[in-house]
């Protein structure tokens, strides 16, 4: 025995999916982040408005998104779990999402949730809805950004 | 030609799953409630915590909310959108959720967006992870509550 865990094809290729979808992220290159979408996505994002439809509604959404975060980003992917059948997936997981202040070094990142679902598309996995959020305060409706995981 | 959709039987289970589910949350039954998830289910909720893992913990997560909306819930499924392979599915949908105040009879509802991913174990379809959220305003850190659909 050891502590190696195998996937199945599906989740292996999912797997991959997911982390080139977050190199594209973290390179910030939206052609390349775009890529992994369906045209007719519908994601439900963190923030702004209640959906998107469509790859170029999201694409905006991104490009908007990140001209908020100038100087180094933060945007890493942890415990990711997927389940993956022949021709339908879905992946969730945390991502910690900031930037770094470039005067101080400071780092500034929140916890969100992420889930990535996704349809197997001339033999791509690509998403069809996507949805990122943080949770709220049922008291004061604040945005719960200071979380720990 | 008319204008009946047809869905593949997979899709019309996970539709039916989903009327169950609803039917369940209208009763405020949370036994039947609860046996639409699978015991190692990983939720992001609207409010309160990063997420919820397990049953147990969900179930708490559900009485807790309901507990604050005392009176008659409102609780609707709108824009439902099912995708479902042989053995694994996703369905999204938004969601209008509140109260009505008992003495002036206003109701008090906000939409939210709610993401089901299901597993086929059993032959059931079963909720392996779930997310509901509001959008958060990037300014004021602000859950977005009085978004129109």
């Amino acid at each position: 025995m050891n502590d190696q865990v195998t996937f199945s094809v599906s989740e292996a290729e999912v797997r991959d999916t997911v982390s080139s979808w977050l190199a594209a992220v973290q390179a910030v290159d939206f052609d390349a982040i775009m890529s992994h979408y369906l045209p007719d996505v519908v994601a439900f994002d963190a923030a702004s408005e209640l959906r998107f439809q469509g790859k170029e509604a999201y694409r905006k959404q991104w490009e908007d998104c990140m001209t908020l975060c100038p100087g180094p980003m933060i945007f890493e992917v942890h415990d990711l779990n997927v389940t993956a059948g022949e021709e339908v997936a879905f992946a969730f997981f945390l991502t910690r999402c900031g930037g770094i202040d470039t005067e101080t070094g400071e780092e500034k990142a929140s916890w969100l949730r992420g889930t990535a679902c996704y349809r197997k598309t001339g033999g791509r996995w690509l998403i069809a809805h996507e949805h990122f959020s943080a949770p709220f305060d049922m008291e004061g409706g604040k945005a719960l950004l200071d979380l720990e995981r």
